[in-house]
């Protein structure tokens, strides 16, 4: 008698997105004639650059030809790609090599399957509020127990509490604290609240993950929104980072791959655990990929060596500097109606924190949710659908035509009402 | 102090197709003139068919428009795409709901991840010989023990013993064993046998999955290759299947896309575990496909419509044909050397006894790898790298240019010494 695994039950039936969803179509059914504005959902609206689309046409008439015909790849990647990825970081001085290089279909398969590389029992670490992969795929696996309403997290996560204090970056455990976390999730630039870790942050949970042997999977999906020469771009750039940190990352919001899918990861052959000698875990990974995973699609592949193209990289950076400048109009005009904005300097995320209710608190996530729909049609995503620690913000997303944005903007200056200040 | 999943370090080190590279390389080492002949590995040979290139080409164009350009989709697949696989069930006479079908990035992904739907404790049936995955992704998920090398099987698996007695599938336990399976997976047409079940083998299992409420996972990857009108090429064109069993599959084999990537998994509403209502698998494997994976690509997607379209079809059948031309070939050849051939007839792939060596005694799987490496420089696999069962065979793949299937065919006939008859 097949029985399920027990652990999608802990799931919180609330996901997200779907009740976002669910109350937006609620709200059109009833104002089937009001334009909605979207800005919940980090997906990418502008097509694919010159030199990205003749890459990935000319993949696709190779695969017509019998002489340039390919199936099965290396599950790894291409080698192409892989040393154009190990070029890539050379520009900014960061020497790795091609069998660190882990080609995949996106940071967020990557991102939910690399706890599988860890003992059942380890300690997670994961910062609050956070993009909810990282915890779900950790239910999922088992290693927690149910979702307890009241703390508003899953039993057995060790969560990282970010709040305005701290930059949205907790510190690591001090000595006087003697904790021992296994497993550390940083997300820098972060999703939800666009803050990017300093190199000394950085630094700090490296040294932390050195001297107790933790591994920290480092999210850098958004790293090429990071304008700030100042900022960390890369783990690797912290000293002693290769022996101590995973790297995933991708091409969705740098060059518009959300839909074609693909990132990598990068595993160094200096990294170790407790219980293995540097080159286990970049071995696993390569097992784990051949097993359960059969490469990315090649003519994505191809779009990526065409990407990491000097034209390749100039056209994406533009196509950044699109999303920033969206950014930036968000910010204007939300900071002159006196709303509190972080974020959206070096991520395409703005952290709004939520204004005063009718009560003189502060309304909550979904309260200011629903007032930005039914007033000013605009979705966003609350800040609480990430980690209690999000309470009290929504997240606005900067993707988007640039006339959406400012349509949206201007449906906010017009009708939302806001408490006086 | 982060520790690793255990269950990797169970994973034999000898992994079959590194070991089979492993020897070409050290015999093409020492005899750099050689031409070798690449029978292994199932990897498609032939170009993508013209309908298909022109909808990959089309999506690439319309991603590069600001009106056509999309990005995430459904993680689930397109609407267009999940509409077209219900039509193509259709055409055979099996009704399913395009909420019943997951696009996936191949069969391999989906055989691996799966079994993450079940409880851990789930009995599991393999069928021996078997493809890899099967086992290894349930290895990595901690369900079994060590590798015992003298039985040739993890602890713990329930392995289905396949012989040329039962056709290469195992019956289901009868009702004097009373012994309860969970999950059983079963790949028709097999690989790497050739093998198809009939109707009433598969009958027989689904009738017992009803009956003992085990959750069948019948991989039907390489369905388009069936000729025979006899044989079934769907699990749901077997009565009561819906209940009891997911089917995957791919575009891989049928339209040539191994290295475009793209699959589809069919969970339907009907199906139920003792614990669970019909439904709740079905919303799993959604909620586990939204988690751990973000869709398939989009350019793959369109090529996948295409090849379901009339033109993509014959196209696509033309190709299946081609390769099923050079398995004629094979067969014929190798049974005038008078070698035990089955398979090849409804499947890509070849299942030929090995002859009998200077003792007398038949040869070692290995053995004849590589006696037809040294003599006739042909590559094939051994059978006992796919389960102690296949000791004694070797698979010869159909996939190649004609040309060079006839070559190696040549070489075999030419140089290898087989034992008087």
């Amino acid at each position: 008698m097949a029985k399920l695994n027990p652990n999608y039950r802990k799931l919180s039936a609330g996901y997200l997105f779907p009740e976002i969803a669910r109350r937006v179509r609620e709200y059109s059914a009833e104002h089937p004639d009001q334009t909605i504005y979207r800005l919940g959902i980090g997906n990418t609206t502008e097509p694919l650059t010159p030199t990205i689309l003749q890459g990935l046409h000319d993949r696709v008439t190779a695969l017509g030809e019998r002489g340039t015909y390919t199936g099965y790849g290396d599950e790894q990647g291409e080698a192409e790609l892989r040393d154009a990825l190990v070029a890539y970081y050379a520009q900014r001085g960061v020497t790795l090599d091609p069998g660190e290089m882990f080609v995949s279909d996106g940071a967020k398969a990557d991102a939910a399957n690399i706890q599988n590389l860890f003992a059942q029992g380890s300690v997670m670490a994961i910062q609050n509020p956070a993009y909810p992969v990282y915890v779900d795929s950790n239910v999922v696996a088992g290693r927690t127990g149910e979702y307890d309403a009241a703390a508003g997290a899953y039993a057995g996560l060790r969560l990282l509490e970010g709040s305005p204090d701290n930059g949205w970056f907790a510190a690591p455990p001090g000595p006087e604290q003697d904790e021992q976390l296994d497993v550390v999730y940083l997300c820098s630039p972060n999703n939800p609240t666009g803050a990017v870790a300093t190199r000394e942050q950085l630094q700090a949970w490296v040294d932390y993950a050195r001297q107790h042997r933790a591994v920290i999977i480092f999210d850098a999906a958004y790293a090429e929104f990071i304008a700030d020469p100042e900022l960390p771009r890369s783990i690797y750039e912290i000293e002693g980072a290769r022996e101590c940190a995973i790297e995933l990352t991708s091409f969705s919001k740098f060059s518009g791959f959300t839909g074609v899918r693909l990132g990598w990861a990068v595993v160094p052959y200096a990294l170790r655990t407790e219980d293995s000698e540097q080159g286990e875990l970049n071995r696993m990974w390569n097992r784990r990929q051949s097993t359960f995973f059969n490469g990315a699609s090649n003519i994505a592949q191809s779009g990526g060596v065409a990407a990491l193209s000097e034209a390749g990289q100039r056209e994406s950076r533009a196509l950044v500097a699109y999303y920033m400048e969206n950014a930036r109009i968000i910010r204007s005009a939300l900071r002159e109606l006196g709303l509190d904005v972080t974020g959206g300097d070096n991520a395409p995320y703005l952290w709004v924190r939520t204004p005063t209710g009718p009560d003189g608190q502060p309304l909550g996530s979904w309260d200011f949710f629903d007032q930005l729909l039914r007033e000013a049609q605009v979705v966003v995503t609350p800040g609480a659908g990430f980690g209690s620690a999000g309470e009290g913000y929504v997240r606005f997303s900067a993707f988007g035509h640039r006339e959406n944005i400012e349509a949206a903007v201007q449906s906010i200056r017009g009708k939302l009402r806001l408490p006086e200040r």
